[in-house]
């Protein structure tokens, strides 16, 4: 067993952590104050510095417009991105036009790359995923009310999506729907890519989340497609594949979620006590000097470090192994470091007192913005029950 | 002992939960969509049904504007108002204009009463309270910079206040401020009368509050005292006596915290039940019918009806034996209640899902808004420790 | 509303918390060392004291050999009495006698209430109760493999009983049997009176619980009942009531149980404090001085206060308006007050350190025996899904 | 980084583990039903197959009478013997005996060596360790009352120990005391090594805890040490050095302890998971299919493993980089893992109903002694307070 970092990608992090604390945290009352156009430009200025020094797209490999970096290095950087909201855009790696690039690197056929990958992976556009539908339950990714009919060498889909990421300004879409009703159900969906702008293909609102309809990179879309045709090689990967290929970009995306997280919490527990030792709350006591405040910061410490010690450990073995060997790891890391980051931002805001409702310090944002985490990629109680379930029948297969 | 609520008020109960239901809940989506000035036509017009209904102000006695109610009464009401977010101000009960319509009646002149009570028990102006500081820890509230300097008939005051709670459009303002520094800590405050508009008083601007300034009476105003002069008449009460003044109110307004946090519980309980009831997880099975949600549901109903139990002895209790008999009560539902909220208002969210965090519900709007339910009137720590220290007291005193 | 209790009621409460103060709470440490055979004639002579103050058998009407009290007194009474371990045994009314007395009470027939309920109210045999079956889970009460097969005036019975409570010693047993099997579910089985010195009634063994068997009074025993006769006069109520009646036996039983928790909640509380008080952590600090000690006082006087209005609260309304009303808050307090016992017996422990783990306190007593607690009438689970299910129901008529 | 383990070892766990499961965990129920001296017999036997198969004392090298293993290796090991309570006994590797074992080894003169370390490492005789005292909080271990005083060549020791785990049939004593009084209070105790049979060393009692006082290796003893004579050539390494070579002794021995009640989880997850498959509901559910269970073990199921995840990391920097680089990880993992093995045999219980509160499983054994996980060696509170304080003084240095 070995728990050390390499000093080249140590000093590659640290390099990392000085750009992200110098440069992008003091653009974070701008983004509390404006919207995403206010910021846009600050943020390609930032984009260049980040080509600039070698750093941008670590999750893509140098042939594909990357700087390539293994799961476990990409965690750690990710981390170090986490630490503030604009971290892993201008680092080119944001969700979900990452996780859309290694979906055409995998599947794109040799004109896909060339029109979606090669000006996504360059940050010259950005892409959205739309997959979840309100109709039905995300819990159960299998259930899906759009479909993609065939009619002749194109597919007419119809359907309702919603909680697609940055949709407003994507310039394409991949667009999960239904081609094989007739398959077993985990083989009835197709990803198919559709340009944003063209006929049938309508975004009808950035969905108001959390008190913001919010615009941009920093929106969901709800998205209606109707009679939407686009042809068959539009199609990204096998027909029926669809449900496969997402599973298969889940992995990875859940250890660049997770050690996002626990970025934010690392940047909380500082920010805890950086205020609890400048509070006076009277003329010989600080905040830093009260247990209660110290146990909150040891909580938070301890959750935060279990919490990354299996996040770490589960993207080495999606590494070495394959994700097939770590999809237990995967669930619970999932629902640990939500939590986990739920509560640091909690108590975070409860040291803070009013200050900590205010958007005069990131941590509102957070408590807004990071609810979610707890529900997209699978609720808490799905992973649970996920868990639970393989757990139970390994049990009885070996009794 | 006797548990009941008597017929008469049961009925008026079930009167107010019905106009609520009906008149204002539909005004939820408006409120989460627009600004306060899109909303004061609406709620002007439920205002005066509320009036002709008999039901204006029941915490001012009838003498003073309003219709009457017990501390209990007052209570239940709260409850059945706290189920939307305007239920208060329709009902002309809101904070802080409710407390400081408490204040002017118990303590001020008669030129006080006329000039600033008349018009605000009657809901023609809007008032504020400016007490917390950002330089000082609110969980210590005898430290205070704003101070108050006698100069012949007038006070002239300096001082920087924020979480004016509905500042913004607000006529007048009471201020707390230091005017006599060298007597004991408890005793070195007044309350005193500055109208909004008067040199020396600036609303800087309206606090960002979880990503959302806010507007009129939906705000927390940042307030600056500068040079501010007002003769010495529009002090409230007596030299000195504005701390105490601050804590007789404290009680029965805990109390009416207390029981609007239980109205959004039971709301949010019944929020949880009908999306469970409705949302299919497959063609077999309801969310309704998933073990996890009973399980919440069950706690919440739990948390909730033993937080109410004891908010309404401690009502009682004040009633009956005045506030001091019921002093710990005071703390303990204070942060009972308060977590029994947010942790209620969390599952309501999760068991949403994606739903959960958008303005498609209000769930995300208390969410937000009642994070600060456990900071302000005292965060949970500050209320836990003066328990405990009673506690012990009472015990080294028995042993 | 009316939460006063009665002065007279109150001095009794008063009185009987002297005497087991004075009386009792010295036994612990004999009571921690020794059997039950050798605290018997120590227990008998406060018994005597008892009924010589009249406070003997408060569950049970004068005529019937006790004391009378209403549900809510007897439930003040209990909390009380639940402050020691041998408090309810020392005033005759210590479960599973004072359920079993409560139903020959109102289901005997003379020549049953004769033989069984006059010596068993006035303290000379003991009894138990054969109800959970270990082959049977007791979250679903009408599953039952014990059978009561008739055979002219007899019923033969054949079954297997645990945890039935102070079997050893016990005089008599009211035994649960499955009598007409072809029936609804709820309306098979009967209770039938059985003599613990008859042929086909055996004792096999006191279950070690915790590291215990335990013996006479306290102890659990598991019972073999193997060709069992007894007269068809034997059964107590109609035949197939017995689930029924057992069911009926539950509301004022669970009331019972919860305030004798919140008495052992108030004692530690009191121990808490009082350890806290004198405990120095260093020349100048002692343990109560500390935050973290000081929180865990507070929250757990807290919980303890809030569980405690509503378990008041629902002993009146089985009162008042019978057990139907309050169905769903027996289950609510069930499941609250025994997880707040866990909880703040639990913190107790932690704050005494090793101490607390050892019998030089009655604190690891609680800890190891009132774990069951949230198992036994019902865990916690069930009780919460009844209710959930309810409220659906209820909510699902109501939209 | 590698967070795999090499196939060897990886082999030899196996094979322990096979042994514990199929020698050791059937001694159980003979663990439960009788005492220490009912059980001798068949711990010798196991301990002789346990040397012939080359697994002795893995914590000690092979010169000295183990069979040597790294600390992680250790770690694992150490898992694998927690499965059962006789374990770390059978292995040679149980407390106090290997941390003492340990601290001959390094501090231990020749003299000391053969006479203490030979017979110990063998296996031939059992020691007991006295630090915690009575009258002083655990928390803060340099208070001490212990005084050896010098006289001539000799030391008169006068003092009063409790906790002295495994005093009962111990041959010899490492004992704690003040010898250099006027020092720095981190240099003023030493170690100084007694034998149980001399005049002045009085084992008082074996303390009851959770209802028992044990007898032999499963005791506690409380020690009183009047006018103990013993020569200086007794003390164990340098004089004042006591508090410093304790502190030492702690890291290894948490790391110790945290692997061992993870073992003990992991276990009880199979617990578990074994019952509730095989509890019927009712004619078609297991308890294995209920929503709570399986959310039960899957939370069980993370938290073991993000524990377990920093402890291997912990052990790792204290082979590395030594004990100090580790210090707050040690805190961390000390507190963590000690609750997560609280709530998951807590669950566990719950999960197992009325029979997991009996002895007929093993789960209340853990439940009643491992209550004290959360005390010794530092309770929670103390580990949180410890981390904290660093925490902040590194980010006041570095800010």
């Amino acid at each position: 067993m070995d728990f050390s970092i390499p000093v080249d990608i140590q000093t590659r992090l640290d390099d990392i952590r000085r750009f992200v604390e110098q440069e992008l945290v003091p653009l974070e009352s701008r983004l509390l104050a404006a919207d995403w156009d206010g910021l846009t430009d600050a943020l390609d200025e930032k984009r260049s510095q980040v080509q600039a020094a070698g750093w941008w797209a670590p999750n893509l490999p140098v042939g594909a417009g990357g700087t390539g970096a293994s799961l476990v290095e990409l965690g750690l950087i990710s981390e170090e991105l986490g630490r503030t909201p604009t971290g892993h855009y201008v680092f080119g790696c944001q969700a979900p036009d990452a996780g859309n690039a290694e979906l055409l690197l995998l599947h794109g056929s040799e004109k896909q790359r060339d029109r979606y990958l090669v000006p996504l992976a360059s940050g010259q556009i950005r892409s959205c995923f739309c997959m979840t539908e309100p109709e039905f339950a995300g819990s159960n990714p299998v259930q899906m009310g759009t479909v993609a009919r065939r009619e002749g060498d194109d597919y007419i889909i119809e359907g309702h999506k919603w909680f697609a990421t940055a949709a407003d300004g994507a310039r394409f879409a991949i667009v999960m729907a239904v081609t094989n009703p007739d398959e077993a159900k985990h083989r009835r969906a197709s990803m198919i890519l559709v340009d944003c702008d063209q006929d049938g293909f309508s975004l009808e609102r950035n969905i108001p989340v959390m008190g913001h309809p919010g615009s941009g990179y920093f929106s969901h879309g709800e998205v209606r497609l109707t009679q939407c045709r686009v042809p068959i090689s539009q199609r990204l990967g096998e027909e029926g594949a669809g449900f496969i290929m997402a599973q298969e970009r889940l992995g990875p995306g859940r250890i660049h979620h997770c050690m996002r997280w626990l970025g934010i919490c690392r940047r909380v527990v500082e920010l805890m006590c950086d205020y609890a030792l400048t509070r006076q709350l009277n003329a010989d006591t600080k905040l830093a000097d009260t247990q209660i405040v110290q146990a909150w910061i040891a909580e938070s410490a301890a959750e935060l470090q279990s919490a990354r010690a299996l996040v770490l450990e589960t993207a080495w073995i999606i590494q070495e192994k394959g994700f097939k060997a770590a999809r237990d790891n995967v669930s619970m890391i999932k629902f640990i470091t939500a939590n986990t980051l739920q509560r640091i931002v909690d108590r975070a805001i409860q040291i803070h007192g009013a200050l900590g409702v205010t958007d005069d310090t990131i941590l509102s944002f957070w408590y807004r913005e990071e609810r979610a985490a707890r529900i997209y990629d699978g609720p808490d109680e799905v992973h649970k029950l996920a868990v639970a379930r393989h757990l139970l029948k390994a049990r009885a297969r070996a009794g």
